[in-house]
């Protein structure tokens, strides 16, 4: 038997696994690769892999065999019932103390199942968001474990070494998020934050191309010139990029004109939607988005619709512009930029809540330093994040730190104008709007929900609580003088 | 022994409880009731139900003795663990043939679970939605029933005979829904449904109380006369009731004015959003009205935010208002209007793609029939759902139906003028501009949809479909020029 060289494990060998041992190996780790179709780890090592320091195994016995104590063993497979599969498959090849990692995007419930089902095994596991998309885990991902703390500092050395850092001090974009789900569920919210991002940005595109009239090239300039500023991130670099972006074979043809404007979703930001009905934490922009996505999918509907329901056709709409476009743009990127400050401050606040619901103990300026590079939400703005946690680290929502607090104010007037132009003129703005609504609220101290509350109690003997007395014995008033003095105990909506 | 006489026995004397079991009564059905808390039968029994036909039981033995077979014992307490409970404290008493109705606000799963576990022993289920609050149970509630198709003759008789009847030719709100949790399903739309219509009123009533300066008085005069036109409809009816009702001790003041404005939410409208977003069906209005209730929670929080957001104050918007009120009423009327037509096309889209996943035979339909009367969100508009659903039972989505798009065609220049000031002044209406988006992206034949897709396929190699080919192969780019030409198949957000 040769002796064990492996620093780590890997199976699955799709775009991600591919990428992130091909970073481990540049880090000087030694890399054992399997995959179920074992005809990739071959094309792998002979291709991409050639002359670096992969061992390639066709079974996963000769992959445990040629790891060094404590064994690590990552997963990149599809989430799910396969993860269950290979953990299944390995235990009786590993021994304690031995190490199974998740890099998937797991739901977080499962990471805290298996956290615990290892441990009783004496097999350590962690379940870990990595984000960062292909280019990300080969040049350095945003790494968010979480499960078994044991396990931390056996992999620590591997996982920091490949993340990616950011300034000042080459800081790294992993570190421990908390016990069971807590890595995956911070990935989540990070994925449900994606899905807001990238609606607002396709708000902003809809705006600039049919309101004004933008072709390609000026949104690319316009995006280039927004990355520069308070936006400064990855998927407005990207937005920028994409629309410079010509079809190989006809250059008069931008490929983004190209796809079928039908979004499709595969899970994380739904759950993150999901989580938040459940804590009870308005998510309004990662709903919003995700729904978003959910109507652009109805594409022949659509179609079919645009043709029956009337309103202003908002494609038409530049024809009749006839303003000042410079201020408008700076008014979308107004609209977009507030709006995402809302995002985040929601995330932060469900965040919060599932600390509390779930016993972990986040530590969310440090959540923001590792989206701060890497992922794909990474943005400049993320340090804003850190540092007001840093003053603060009980802040109930970050729209009322000072930082915040004064670029909201500053602005608003872009954004409610854009809201108004995009109500009036048929443009579609859930996640703007939504934002909007949800700024308001939270900064309106008397809502209308005491109508609610009057409502409940009329119909369901609901009772409610005295403005004057809101700790107070609840009330219930006998609306209509008929009905009895029972009230309810059983039934609530 | 004495002769069985019960015809139903009803466990749970909470205020729904008591007023459907005296609905029965006053049908001529012979109740047998009982009580965890015993004292609450002999309470009953001796106070609302003195000298009627009730059989008071101080244990679910005498209950079940009782009744004539096949045995009915319905259900209304607490759900969840206290019905299975009830029903496993029932099973070894009752006979094969014999069966139990759930009439709590159950989840649909646990209802189609309950069908199928009972089915095995021999026992009838029936989970079914009872709406209508205690005047409804009293007095003729929209009852939904679902479970087991075998039990549906045994109750029919009594559920028609207590539920809600509207013209032409009495036709009762109660009828078959479908198999297994149906029943529960079409109820938790209903509520969905229910938390979008109140978050719709409690909008309209900001605006014209805040930025019109209309007061009780008038506000309750502008709703009852809304309540003649398209608005019909309990939720209105009420609502202008609400408005004119005075504290007992204080005729000087309203009650709606002394109600804390932090509205509580007790899981039916949560369900309904968790379950749009896992079938994929946008439901905005429902999702934004849950999220709105946990604003409105937040009280301590907004009360010290409003010191610190910046915004116009909307609550002294009437001081500058210089319009034309009844043009501004009449707007606001179209909004809610409008709005209200959007949620309930969102909900019964949702109950048509529950009814392809859960293989239910639902008929849309007699499911507006069903809601015409009885229940919370019982109004005149109902009707014209019915005959959509009559004229083209396989309708898409009800906002192409004639009716429906020349109402929406008539109210949206009110409906975007609102939504318009709204978002200029500062006043929270996350429900009439989410409904609007959602009529503007389902009537928009190109959304920008096609940049998320870009965006995907730049960070993840997602792929994309062509505008020219939908159906055809998904195409990657290589968007950077860098990276390798693995897709991805196992990452996705």
């Amino acid at each position: 038997m040769t002796e064990a060289k492996g620093d780590i494990g890997l199976i699955g060998l799709a775009v991600m696994g591919e990428n992130l041992v091909l970073n481990m190996e540049s880090r000087g780790f030694t890399c054992s690769v399997y995959n179920r179709t074992t005809s990739k780890v071959d094309e792998f090592v002979q291709g991409r892999g050639k002359g670096k320091k992969f061992i390639g195994c066709h079974s996963l016995e000769t992959l445990v065999q040629s790891l060094k104590t404590p064994r690590r063993v990552m997963l990149m497979v599809k989430a799910g019932e396969v993860v269950d599969h290979f953990i299944q498959l390995l235990l009786p090849l590993l021994e304690k103390g031995d190490i199974i990692i998740d890099g998937g995007n797991s739901l977080y419930t499962d990471s805290d199942r298996r956290t615990k089902d290892l441990d009783t095994k004496g097999i350590l596991f962690i379940g870990t968001g990595v984000s960062g998309g292909e280019e990300g885990a080969l040049h350095g991902p945003s790494i968010m474990p979480g499960g078994n703390p044991k396990a931390w500092e056996h992999v620590k050395p591997i996982f920091q070494a490949i993340s990616a850092k950011v300034q000042p001090g080459d800081q790294p974009c992993c570190d421990w998020v908390g016990d069971g789900g807590a890595g995956h569920y911070v990935k989540m919210v990070h994925n449900g934050i994606e899905y807001g991002d990238m609606q607002l940005i396709s708000e902003a595109y809809f705006i600039l191309k049919h309101y004004l009239g933008l072709n390609n090239d000026e949104l690319q300039k316009t995006f280039a010139k927004w990355n520069t500023g308070d936006l400064d991130s990855y998927l407005i670099e990207i937005t920028a990029d994409i629309f410079g972006k010509k079809d190989e074979k006809n250059s008069n043809v931008y490929v983004v004109d190209t796809i079928l404007d039908s979004a499709g979703q595969k899970g994380t930001g739904k759950w993150t939607a999901i989580n938040a009905l459940d804590v009870g934490i308005p998510l309004t922009l990662v709903a919003e988005s995700v729904f978003a996505r959910c109507v652009s999918s109805f594409k022949e509907e659509r179609v079919k619709a645009s043709t029956i329901l009337a309103g202003p056709n908002p494609t038409e709409a530049h024809k009749k512009f006839t303003g000042d476009r410079e201020q408008v743009i700076e008014a979308v990127r107004q609209a977009l930029f507030a709006s995402k400050l809302v995002s985040y401050a929601q995330g932060f606040t469900m965040m919060k809540a599932a600390a509390k619901e779930y016993k972990w103990n986040l530590n969310y300026g440090n959540i923001a330093l590792l989206w701060r590079g890497g992922c794909i939400i990474r943005s400049t703005f993320l340090g804003e994040i850190k540092s007001a946690f840093e003053k603060d680290p009980q802040l109930d929502n970050l729209l009322t730190d000072c930082w915040f607090r004064d670029k909201l104010a500053a602005s608003q007037d872009g954004w409610r104008q854009v809201a108004s132009i995009s109500v009036l003129h048929g443009i579609p703005t859930p996640a703007f709007t939504s934002a909007l609504s949800y700024y308001d609220s939270y900064r309106c101290a008397k809502l209308s929900a005491n109508l609610v509350q009057a409502q409940r109690d009329y119909f369901g003997a609901h009772t409610f609580q005295l403005l004057d007395d809101p700790k107070g014995a609840p009330v219930h008033v006998n609306w209509t003088g008929r009905g009895g003095s029972t009230h309810s105990t059983t039934y609530s909506i």
